[in-house]
């Protein structure tokens, strides 16, 4: 409608997560209106990190090095490995602050429907790696949901059968939560999760 | 902290209307998890829309070639010539569907408070056109701000001045509008504006 090139532009704009097709028109309007420089910029940006960024050797995230920082950092405890969906799942622990092992990235989880098995998420690779090293624990920190806990209980039994100390990340009341705003579901989990004071 | 490159794809994203930190990091880690081919696309979408889409000669809409397909259509009325504020303002009149005119688009309005004055919207190009062809009428469509009624007094001015007839689209409770829901400013301009029938 625009033309050929603006309505490339749209379409393809319409990849980014969240985006419909108005707010595509929106921003393809503005990079072309108001900022050219940062639209090449952007070109740039995109087709830098499509060239550069793999995946980390040792823990599967996103990076533009052979092994990313964290594996690579001598400081960091190889004892604790914590298994996570995403590379967005590692940084929210990362910023945390409290965890000072090393990751594990899955990139998904198990969901046979849409062909993932343990093979697509590495499981062969993280099993190799809990062989290998000194690991004494291997924290489970996949989301809670149906898929996030069917993917801890898989890799929890082949840990087990080596050995290694599971443990999955508690459930309960968030920080800061009050109880009345608080769904029936997790109220539930932590009254049955609850510790001896 | 995701490493340089994707770090700077997260800056480089956050130039799009609307997108913050968050939904820029959620867009990185999608393109580059999920999405290469898709990314790659975007990326040289960009590039090409930003090498190619230029301003028509007539009436300064983006597009990417010298002349916009609205001015060169011979089968579309020169006498009417509709301004508005933006491109976007342009389709959606286009596709209301009723306007069979041609159109004069600002690229902005008056805003000598951010140095936005005649020369910048084109307004000495828009006379020159009402001048020049024969032009019968301007319809006034910039948007209905404080910014956008002194850009259309402003113009108003100048082709009056030239003898050409100016109108400024209808104010008023919009199709469907319940009165109930409709603001005051609105309806008091809607009683204002009534029509003898």
């Amino acid at each position: 409608m625009y033309g050929n090139v603006i309505d490339q532009l749209i379409d393809a704009l319409r990849c980014l997560p969240g985006v419909g097709a108005k707010s595509a028109q929106r921003m393809a309007l503005q990079l072309l209106e108001r900022d050219r420089v940062a639209a090449s910029h952007l070109s740039e940006a995109i087709a830098e990190a499509v060239e550069k960024v793999g995946r980390c050797a040792e823990c599967r995230t996103l990076t533009e090095h052979q092994v990313c920082a964290i594996c690579s950092n001598v400081r960091r405890s190889s004892g604790e490995i914590c298994v996570v969906e995403n590379p967005a799942d590692l940084y929210a622990i990362e910023q945390a602050g409290s965890f000072q092992g090393k990751y594990f990235v899955l990139l998904g989880h198990l969901s046979p429907i849409d062909g993932i098995g343990p093979e697509q998420l590495g499981i062969d690779q993280l099993i190799e790696r809990l062989q290998s090293s000194g690991v004494t624990e291997v924290i489970l920190a996949t989301n809670l949901t149906v898929e996030g806990e069917a993917t801890a209980h898989f890799i929890a039994g082949k840990a087990k059968a080596l050995g290694v100390a599971v443990s999955r990340i508690a459930y309960g009341v968030p920080m800061g939560g009050e109880l009345e705003y608080v769904d029936g579901g997790t109220l539930n989990i932590a009254i049955q999760s609850r510790k001896a004071l």
